[in-house]
């Protein structure tokens, strides 16, 4: 459930048999970052901000400046080390104002072209824009634009709103944007720059995080606050569910701060997967601390489990918050049974030897000095198809494991997501597979096999239970209940797969 | 004026100084070639027919297919050599039908988006677009459907084609294609791909070339005819000026080429710079061998210079047919006196001994046994700037020659170009710069110097003087007579640099 | 002290200023990994080993492999997984036996030419030699054979092992080993192949570590552990200081293994170093487990150390196992505290504006819920030069930690090591800037400053004090005292920077 | 029989259908150029003194430079201007010496260990070595130091006397060199450069050619004039065979010039594929203009054939200068009826339209307009298998040619070499295929076909007929009569594929 880093490009392209088990995993869409800043150096903060946004998306980063006569942009495959710390990059980024974005792709192919942050000349002046999260009526909004004459470059959803704002009749850009985020439906988190403004909105239901922070005055927009963090700049707070926030360099130079709430007030309904797994265990996700979260989790499990067991492991590095937590409240001591190997990244290639737990030992070791004769209890923080656990658990038996009891916590997953989180065909979830939960324990081959219940993440994160009527989170991947109506998918018949008719190589 | 291979990009991005002599050349802005054919290979045919066109771009090359379901795309820097040799390559090209493109770019920056065919999303299906040559109204379309919601990706004019094809309100993509090529103004040879058809067309003057051939029944176009040669195609006829030509497969299979005119017939007026240096010898440009027109040009230069010498050397390549033609009009022997080195392609850095004729030296080398002693006629092709001649006529001195007379097979060069030929600015052109014969001979070098005049020019190509009420070709840069309005040129007031809000580097 | 993946080459190279504070770090030159094994997939299974051993070196990594008829190499700068996970690599690589190397470099230049497994070609066949460790009397060495005619190739002090083997007037490959390692000094892991053996040797005070495995009947020969467990292979035993093992496909297909000690039987002196930072901490080095090893420093320094805290807070990764001990001893709790960023590997551009702790911040950051108004007990490894210790304290405080107290789980570092480390230069180690103790704590930063005993540090790897006339341990970083002659340094006056008279880049 | 520069490997790596017809051609091995020089600029020039001898090797290209310290080296895969006409790579190789080369292999894999210059340290201090052509006893020599415990690391025949120097008991490294070449056999141009000296020496026969030149005070050696004119160097006289140079700046800053013949003296007999095809045009070779002595050989061929035709068209590059003497000495017109395309490099992949005269075409295509109708000429410079005369004819022929006779200015190939040029086996030469001149003629698919004779060449080249009882020049392709001794094809039975046991990828 961990590593995102790793990808087996490699091995689907050469076509040779694949070790991969990221397919047993969740993937976050994209971290956005952007600053409206007083200094040349918006493109170097941007970049330290993307860098610590890196695990929400490995594929490709892009910023794009304002050097207050032309907008710049850099966008490259790979990680933001991977290209936006050699100086003549920067040197290509000059200005004072900056978006960026880090990327998985959940819809729209693999390719440069898809790469974010989109731009749009418009006669007012040029708009760039990026986008966490995913619209659930992008393709119906593209195929009418397209009709109208709208010639569409990338196969991504964020390509739509940059049409619709280059559409509107309003006259401000602002009011462009608005305009156009007014037709989206779904979860996101949406950042602009034109000549003078850095935009920032949150869908309605607060699906995406987004959080305002200030670095000597310049306001700073980013997914999580990790990115305050590394540059300095100061947490101010979260932006609203359903706020659209601009700030404006003025003629006289001062930066104003305008808030508004088109679409009206409400509850907001965070993702519970950005406290389960995305966010940064020291983020601040709405005010709570995600390692303190995880912790709670930990907890909540152990005293639901009461699993007897010698030693308290951690599936590093998803699962040691929660593991953590675990040992304190029940007394079994904490030890770091797996190690992690920091150096993966690729699929080697199995030697014609069979190796059992291949793909797992790539990443993870068993530490036999903790395992060997003991009663283990394995802490992950979710379980997607279940293959990983299966050889993560296979690998510590082998250690000399006596007893292996694998706590998970989070509930079990049984839906799809469409705000952002590429989750895999539902009938290959392993809550789907086994409903009955002593055939999913007999799969993976654990003594016993436990999840954390949706009232006891609730209670975790929110310090109440789920309130059934008007769930404080969103939770469809557990529940099926979703927060928004799925316009494309009706429309499609449960087939999303959007498909330009041309296809390009990266 | 020749080796147009030889780029000096790596010498600009580094910064360090440069000896490139390539700004002294003009340069044509593409080739273009397209097939709808009847076997899985259009990709391949199109990499050869783009290969045999490559003189005319080399900046970077593109080919789009059609697989009967969806478009394919790849397109790279580079020669059509460095990419699509590839077995890779080519497997991700299926289909029957293809348009190709090799590019030097004129207008718009060098960046792999602006890289052509182009592609559009049309709610009756795709349409991909590949054109030469260069629209004079473009910049001023463009702010017209920039205004109205378009989204401009590339900087690249063809761009405002394949939008105005987008809007338009007509149902057939033929008649969208003719509906935006009416709006459009300039001198180009457009070729275009549906599902079923491919469609090419010439502007009302017919300033750039395209012809049709036809490969075992399958039609194709292309910018000149050594695009048929090298893959045994039969060549058919030029498509006339202001033609449109639309071929298309019909649901059985069979296909139909229809022609039509939509802007009236008037007589052709092709440019004489396919002629002087553009297109490739061995091609038939309008009926004319472009190689016997060469000669001709040699012939008619050696009647008007009478000069007494001992040898007739070419400046290679571009010089070699008029040099044969020379010294077979004038009896005097022609000889390789000057060698071409076939390696070139990067820009040296200068030892910090002075070397004279640096620069020259790298692409050509004077052959003493033939110089030494002797009154030698160089044979160039045209002079640019003249900075060139300048170093070649010193480096022919320097190996002795007793005389060096300069002969240049085309008229002085005293005006801009704006349909495709990348010229410096008017004041740079040594014509300019040195109005007086003597001055300009003096600066060069050389003990005489002899350029072809236009009826010279007119008569070896047409076999007619020019006629001034009514010319038989395009030839503005000689004598500043344009074939059609400018009307970005004149709304900008000369400055029609075009300028995206957007930079992006590579 | 850790993030050994870092490097910051990028930086040194593009010439711009530079953040990076791994130069406060040690460095392993090397790991070695080996196998005469029955089947065709000897590299496979070596890219798999030398995967668990990158730790020990991410320069560079080879392989070796004989196919029964000729030696085959792939020598790559790199990770392990940038070039060994690509099926057509392997291919290249067929064979049952193999050896490989990964490394770091200390002596000798970075370049390819230096990578090893080293080749020779004997009379009698050709042999394949990988080291890890250092000689003492290389430079001496090497200046004779090459006054004898020899060509060195490399810079590295490897190649002079290779010399002698060639040079050797011995029949049997085997006994030409023996006889090369014979002449040299100092601490080294060695291994060789043949076209029927794979070779090792240890020196004779055993300072660098090497284990034999065994996977199905095949011998291996492996730095550590974790390169066995990775492929499944069984732990045989320690290759004891000093020996010579031979393991030989004979002409009937069986493996014979055959041991010499041909320096003669003492007391083992593994490097301390080796259980304090560079073994990864599933491996059992010498019968101990390493992460057991680690606990028991930080259950030590527990009881040394007896500061009141609120919060035990490891520096990740290196401080973790003796975080975890400390707080089973102190009763304290462990948190994370400090959060590793696993995307880090390049040095990023600082903005012009000033960042507190800029450098680390790329590394790690502060988990501010576990640091707020706590009194913290930080847990690392090791200090060297003390610059990073001084930014972590930093970020912790700015996170609101109320004290700091530093707790180092080794005793302060005094001297260089010549066996295979890469110290610095002994002016730079912060025990030698900062005798006092206190000017040393007040210059980190930190409210207190504890160091584990050099006696601490050896009852946690071997239960009893130091034995001040044999000690146990390869100590002389802590203590000065070396366990063999320092031949080329005597004879160097100190400088001992290995120069090769031609340079070559990359 | 040209464009040396086309290389198939891409076809071969990926193991797809070849259409290469480079295996129809003959191969120089290397060129050699040095220099002893004032100022620090000495690989600035020796770039450009490869680029004019690229057309010797375009496999790789090396330098090496001595700062007044170090040596430095770059060697790198492709073409000089890939890579030395980056600022950088200069930067890394200071210095006011240098020896370069470029190569193309004959003996030796295609590895980056096997590009020249090789370098050794030697007590006394190092020296780089680079050579052109072949040694005939290397394999023999070669095994006997291996055996005395020499490591080779490369497989190429250059290393065998970098050892010899190595070994050699003598003092001075010019006397380590004579010792070392003392023993050496074959046909070879050698340079070297030691702290103070730039070394040259051709082998007794002379076969390889060597010139020295002067710039400024400066001594340089090369392969050719050429170089010298580059660099706008004077040419001094040609390396006698049998003589070494010594070029050697001593302490009070002058440079001495020292010249012996160690092997005493004898007439040369340098290589006639020099003239015939090696050489560029523009350079003399011992004396002679290269360029004139192919016009001869036109010449002295129109005498011999008496063919009655319309037009003269020379194959490119290689056989217009003979088809310039031959149309002057007929009197019939020389025309470019076969245009060459520049853009060659790369194997294009075949579409499964069958293309006659595929790969041909690809280098050059038919100038219809002369070849229509008309009885051509073609001349060649030579035939090696006959498959691209072949295709050319069939070429001709269908742009129209009435009758095609192919007139091939050298003799018929029939033997290997075994000096630096790499010839197919004897049994696929053509005159060993066909050794009825009719078969041959009905081969190619010609009306006539003439080779020039043995004597014709003499006397073109040398002005008198071949001495049989003392060949005047090395013929042995034609004659079969070679001018050395031929110790490792005796010893080894005709099989001289020499092979390392350590085979290494790239």
């Amino acid at each position: 459930m961990h590593a995102p880093h790793a990808t087996s490009a490699a091995g689907t392209q050469d076509g040779h048999e694949e070790f991969d088990l990221d397919g047993d995993s969740l993937r976050e869409e994209c971290g956005v970052f952007g600053i409206l800043g007083e200094q040349d150096d918006a493109a170097a903060l941007t970049a330290l901000g993307l860098h610590a946004l890196q695990h929400r998306g490995q594929e490709a980063a892009g910023i794009v400046t304002f050097d207050g006569e032309q907008f710049r942009s850099e966008r490259h495959m790979g990680l933001v080390g991977d290209h936006y710390t050699d100086a003549a990059t920067l040197e290509r980024l000059p200005g004072k104002a900056a978006i960026g974005h880090v990327r998985y792709s959940t819809t729209g192919e693999t390719a440069l072209r898809n790469v974010q942050p989109l731009f749009a000349e418009l006669s007012a002046g040029g708009i760039a824009v990026a986008h966490n999260g995913n619209f659930t009526n992008a393709l119906k909004l593209r195929k009418e634009i397209i009709k109208d004459g709208a010639i569409c470059q990338s196969t991504s959803d964020s390509e739509v709103v940059v049409h619709l704002i280059a559409r509107s009749q309003k006259q401000r850009s602002s009011d462009r944007f608005i305009d156009a985020i007014s037709q989206m439906e779904g979860g996101y988190a949406l950042i602009a720059l034109t000549r003078t403004k850095l935009i920032g909105a949150r869908d309605p239901n607060g699906i995406r995080p987004l959080v305002l922070g200030d670095l000597n005055g310049s306001p700073i927009l980013a997914s999580e606050t990790c990115a305050l963090d590394i540059i300095g700049a100061k947490f101010v707070r979260d932006i609203k569910n359903g706020e659209v926030i601009i700030c404006e360099r003025q003629a006289n130079g001062e930066i104003t701060i305008e808030s508004s709430m088109p679409f009206g007030e409400k509850p907001e309904r965070m993702c519970l997967f950005e406290y389960v797994y995305f966010a940064r265990p020291d983020s601040i996700v709405s005010g709570r601390s995600v390692y303190n979260v995880r912790k709670n989790m930990g907890i909540n499990l152990a005293r639901e489990a009461q699993v007897d067991a010698d030693v308290v492991v951690p599936i590093p590095d998803g699962g040691t918050p929660a593991a953590i937590g675990y040992a304190q409240e029940s007394g079994i001591p904490f030890e770091l049974g797996i190690i992690r190997n920091h150096y993966v990244g690729r699929t080697f290639i199995e030697p014609s030897q069979q190796i059992r737990a291949f793909g797992v030992k790539l990443k993870h070791s068993a530490n036999r000095g903790q395992l060997d004769g003991k009663r283990v209890i394995l802490v992950d923080d979710s379980v997607v198809r279940g293959t990983t656990s299966l050889k993560i658990v296979q690998m510590v038996r082998d250690a000399g494991a006596k007893e292996v009891h694998l706590c998970v916590s989070s509930p079990k997953i049984t839906h799809s997501d469409y705000y952002g989180i590429d989750t895999p065909d539902p009938s290959k979830l392993i809550a789907n597979q086994y409903v009955d939960h002593d055939a999913m324990c007999e799969f993976i081959g654990c003594d016993s096999l436990h999840f954390l219940s949706v009232d006891g993440l609730y209670e975790a994160v929110g310090g109440v239970k789920r309130d059934p009527k008007n769930p404080q989170f969103t939770d469809h991947y557990f529940t099926g209940e979703y927060p928004t109506r799925l316009v494309d998918l009706e429309a499609e018949k449960g087939n999303i797969k959007q498909r330009s008719m041309l296809r390009e190589a990266g």
